[in-house]
Order: structure tokens, then sequence, then C-alpha cells
């Protein structure tokens, strides 16, 4: 054939405009670039003490049964998962990762007509997929830094198929009690799906936490998403969930790929929920990292946004960008967030003590 | 809100109607129902050798780094990939899976009110990615079982917008000709993409495999497919690529989640590229497997579809059903493949020897 070829042209018109996602730079893309080594990362709110030693454990173990197919339907996690979080099994739907679980509530539920709400702020993963649809963002104002629930509630509009909130939110940090929830939930239509992703729950304290998953019952439109990539220590193998009202898992269980969660994520998972010690240290060295890092902001009179998740947020001013750079070059990777409207902004995810001393070191070169 | 909550109303028409993927049967899924231990699986066209050990040391190493993020853009897998396959690695597309691929290519280009060609007797995905879009599938007659390329030629309409080719088939091992292959490439008008999955790609004679990614640059509109689940023995891990026109790869990594190929997978698939020691050993038992089924055939006078794959489809006749509820109760699982059109069939993936022989004995059995 000698006609011409346009791949761009025979897209789907949404997918031309998308930007792919910024991943955190990848420690060794920065070693490759600089020719550095003993770099710290504190770009993506990883897990700095690493796998669960009884993860690792289960982990060599079942390499040696990569050559059969992933248990399509992941009984044995959704047991597990069922019985810790007191839902039932046909409530879940497994994921690769998180993002996984978005993407497919967005291609179940919306259509190129529809619109989907989000805050100013949000992860970047919801537009993305509701753009790779054709369907319409709607990025409604923050609040100081956080949802303004009363102003995404009045955003619904007869074209609105679904709502994302993040909570704790990512790249702020910010945070909505239980009882804004659930007055929030109150006033959305049954027709409106409200997907509250959940990636960093298990930094917030207990009491604070609300019980999101026994909500279904009463507002079946309600969808909850954790992940295994960030206090469990799983960002590599890519383990999430979403548990929703069995309706909705029994059609996201139609659209997924058969295998779309892995056999040595879904043998980690299971091995993870297991390991209190592991998950209860992970917070601990969290909270300590924090108190860290809060400190170093208050002696030098930086801002920064109270956070309930595994990272700060802090305000460096509108040299933000040479900031980032200067840091780079001195080892240290960090998140800038101009692309989350936050320009004046970097997102430092909390490390280990070092990591977080590397981090203020570095940092106070730079101001002086 | 007391209004009603329809789960299935409120999703896309295409995906209710969705039947899942049917994987085949877990060895410890029948080993809870049945009480059975030693239970031989060939039922999923794995790799009866496992996980060459180069991978299995390259993971036990690699374990310890999974609480970070994969790489997102896979800049080493990929350089390797163009290396080895003499392609550049911006035509190159990685997924979670090929499956992953087969979906991201779907979601690029098909639209609604498009039309998707594949064969009778090909592999289920290809519907269920066409349907989960709300396009419509055309199923071209097969002929002797494979894809009959003048047919599927004659059925291209201004709404074609895709054809997925197996080459060779799956379930019916079946295989097209290089020379086959370019003439139907030929026929094809520009703004339809063929793409081609070599999933089996490896089982072929070096001799007969079509050069197919070297088409590429007078065929723009041809994307190849490949796997690490067959014979690099990574099924479990999730890993497989398409190599296309640099545009159209440019686009479907636009769409990918941006973790989509786990960390484990990643590595895991760039050291079975090296182990050509382990490839070339997985290639010899299947000869061997396949020789001693099909003599197995010939000697019980049971037909069989000549297989270029890691299977052998067999004609059981009508009781195929049965045939294969009592194979699983004598803990051997083979794969129906009813839901292929072909209810007299069934497929066997090729095991070791001594998994073989246990096929053979069985059926025998039941034969007798």
């Amino acid at each position: 054939m000698t006609t011409t070829f346009n791949a761009a042209e025979l897209a789907l018109p949404g997918i031309r405009e998308l930007q792919p996602y910024q991943a955190g730079k990848p420690i060794e893309e920065l070693e490759r670039e600089l020719g550095l080594s003993g770099i710290v990362k504190l770009a993506s709110n990883e897990n700095p003490l690493g796998v669960s030693p009884l993860v690792q454990a289960a982990l060599n173990v079942a390499v040696k049964g990569l050559a059969r197919y992933p248990d399509a339907n992941g009984f044995y996690l959704k047991q597990s998962l069922a019985e810790k979080f007191a839902v039932n099994a046909d409530q879940i739907t497994l994921g690769n990762g998180s993002n996984d679980v978005l993407e497919l509530l967005a291609r179940t539920y919306v259509q190129p007509q529809h619109e989907v709400i989000f805050s100013q702020h949000a992860f970047v993963v919801y537009p993305l997929v509701t753009k790779a649809i054709g369907a319409t963002p709607v990025a409604v104002p923050a609040r100081d830094y956080g949802h303004d629930l009363d102003a995404m509630a009045a955003a619904v509009t007869d074209k609105t198929r679904m709502i994302f909130i993040a909570n704790p939110n990512n790249p702020t940090g910010t945070f909505l009690s239980s009882a804004e929830l659930e007055a929030f939930l109150q006033k959305i239509p049954n027709q409106v799906l409200v997907v509250l992703d959940e990636a960093y729950y298990e930094y917030v304290p207990a009491a604070e936490r609300a019980p999101s998953m026994q909500w279904i019952t009463r507002f079946p439109n309600l969808v909850v998403s954790r992940t295994f990539s960030k206090a469990y220590g799983l960002a590599g193998l890519r383990a999430g969930f979403a548990v929703s009202h069995p309706q909705v898992a029994d059609l996201m269980n139609r659209i997924r790929q058969p295998f779309n969660m892995n056999h040595l994520a879904l043998t980690a998972a299971l091995t993870a929920l297991e390991d209190e010690k592991f998950l209860a240290e992970s917070i601990e060295v969290n909270s300590a990292g924090m108190r860290q890092l809060i400190d170093f902001c208050d002696r030098h009179g930086l801002t920064y946004i109270p956070s309930h998740g595994n990272f700060l947020t802090i305000e460096v001013g509108p040299e933000a960008g040479a900031i980032y750079q200067k840091l780079l070059e001195m080892g240290v990777i960090v998140r800038p967030v101009a692309g989350y409207e936050l320009p004046n902004h970097l997102r430092v995810s909390i490390g280990l003590a070092d990591e977080n001393d590397a981090f203020c070191h570095a940092m106070e070169k730079i101001l002086a």
C-alpha cells in the first residue's frame, strides 16, 4: 500500500493530547546521567524500610513457580483481605497496583459524554484515566491545599459519573475527617460513583481512620481503593485492590485482564497482610522521619503542608525547580510538583533517618 | 440517598455482556476441590521446565528492591530487546503480559463505531478487548482450523480499524508462512492496524519464522506482539511487549499504566533474554514432548490439529466435556475448547516426559 500512515490521526483524540505520567527519577537513571553513586531517593513515597523479611522469604520460594500463570481469581488473597477488612470476597477487585483499579473503574463506568470530578492538587492519574476515555475532567479548586468537599458536591451535574477523592491526598498530604466524608457521601446521588483512594490509609492514626469499607452497605456508589505500594513496601510488584458493592466488583472483574495481578504480587501481598510487625515498624519509622523533616522546616522557617502521608510537601519558593536540580546534583532526589499547580513546593518522601539527614544537609547548603 | 442503585445499568453496555476469561484451572484449586495431590497441569501452555536458574538467581537479588517503584520506562529491557531484535527502543511498548499490549492497542485505536477482524478459533482475548470498548467483533470462519487470510482480507470494510492474527494460533497451533503473511499485509490498507500476535514464535523452527519486526518499515500499520510467558517461562510475572512504528508506540506508551510491567518482570525478562541455553532446552523439551503426544494419538487413531505451538489440540469426539472431567478426577488438567467452537477437541499443553505420560495413561484408561 502506498497510502500515507498517520498513527496519531487514527488514534482516539483524547489519547493524542495525553501527557505521559512523569515517574520519580529512578536512582539508576540519575547515576547514569551524573555518574554519581550513593544516591538518596525521596521522590516516590516508597517504604524506606524495604520489603518485609517474611515477604522476601515467601518470594524466594514462589519464584520457582513463575512459569505457571497466576491464579486468575486471586482466591487466597481475596479470602485474606475479606477476613482482615470484614467485607465479602465478592466485593473485591484485585489490580496491578491501585492505579489499575482506578483505571478499571473509569473504563467500566465513564463514557465520553460524562464528567469526572476531582480536586485541584489531587493525584494526576485521575485526569489521565478520564482523558484516556475522552471524558471531561472537572478539577475543583482546592481549599487550603485539600479537597473542598462542598465545592465538589456543588460541581455535580447530570453528566457527572465519577468523583475521585484521595484521602490522605497525594501530593499535599491533606486529610478529610470521617465526619466530613460521611456528610459528603450523603449529598451525592447514587448514579455518581465516589472513588475513595486510600493509598496512604495506613499512615493515618487508627483513631482518625474512616470506616470507609463498612460505609458501602449504606452508600452502594462508594468504592474504596487501597494499595500495597506504600506502608506494605511492595511498590515494585504492583498490588492494589478495590472494595465495592458486589455488582460493581463483578463488572470490574469482567473488564480486568485475567492475570492483572502477578503471581509474586499475590504471594507477597498475602504475606505482607500477615506481617503486622513490619507494618507497625514502617508506620513508626514514618512518624519519626516526619518529625525530623518538620523540625528541619521549623528551624529554617520553611512552610510546609501538614501531612497525613509518608511525605512532606515543603514550600521552597519560586526557585523550586532550581532547588530540585541542585538537590539532584548533590545526590538527593525529591519530587517537583509544579505539574500539580504547586510551583513553589517540593514533595519530600520520608526516608530512613540518615536519608532524611542527607536531604536536610543538602537543603541547608542550598539555603545558605 | 434513597434512590436505588443499579451497578450494571450505569456501566458500559459492552461490559455488561462480557463473559470473564476462563483461565486454566489452577493446580491448587483442583486440589481444594478434589482433595488430590500430585496433579499434572497441561492446561495453560506454560513452560514445563519452570524458570531459568539464571532468572531465579537474578530474582532472589531483585526482591530486596521491591519497595521501590519499577522503572516506568523499562530502560534496560528496551535496550536489550532493541539490540536482540534489531529494532529501535522507541518502537517498543512493554506490557503486563502481551494481553496488556493487545488491550492497549485496542484502546488506543478502536472506537465503538469500528469493526475488529479476527479468525474463528483464535485467541479469546481479541473479542474480549473489542467488546470491552463497545466495538463490533468480526469473526471470519477458519479454513482447516487456521486463519483464512483471503476471507479476512475480503472482510475489511470502511469501518475496520484492527485485525488480529495469531501465528502460531492458540488454541489450534496452526501456522501461516512468511509468504502468506507478506501477501496479506500488501492487501490491507494503512488505516487498518494489523496486530500479529506471536506468543508462540520461539517454538517455530528458525527457518520458518517470519522476519515480522523488520516488515514494520514497509508496513507501518503492522504491530508485532511477543511474550515471556511461554518459551521464556515467565507466565507468573507478566511480561510481554509490542514492536511497532514509533508513532504507534508513542501513543500506546501514553495510555499504558506507568508501572504496568513490574520490577521483577523487568529483571526476569532481561535475564531470560540472555539465557539462550534455557531457551534452547525449552524448545527441545517441547519438540520431544510433541513427538510423544503425536505418537500416542497415532497409536490410538486420534486425530489432532498439527501444531506449531507448545500444545496439541486433539479431537476426542462429542464426549470431550466428559473426558475433560474424567481426566480432572484422575489428576490431569487439560483445556476444554468448546468456547472456541471446538466442542470435540481438548487442548493438551506439552509437559515434561512424565507429565505427558500421565496424560497418555489416563487417556488410555478413559478410551478403554
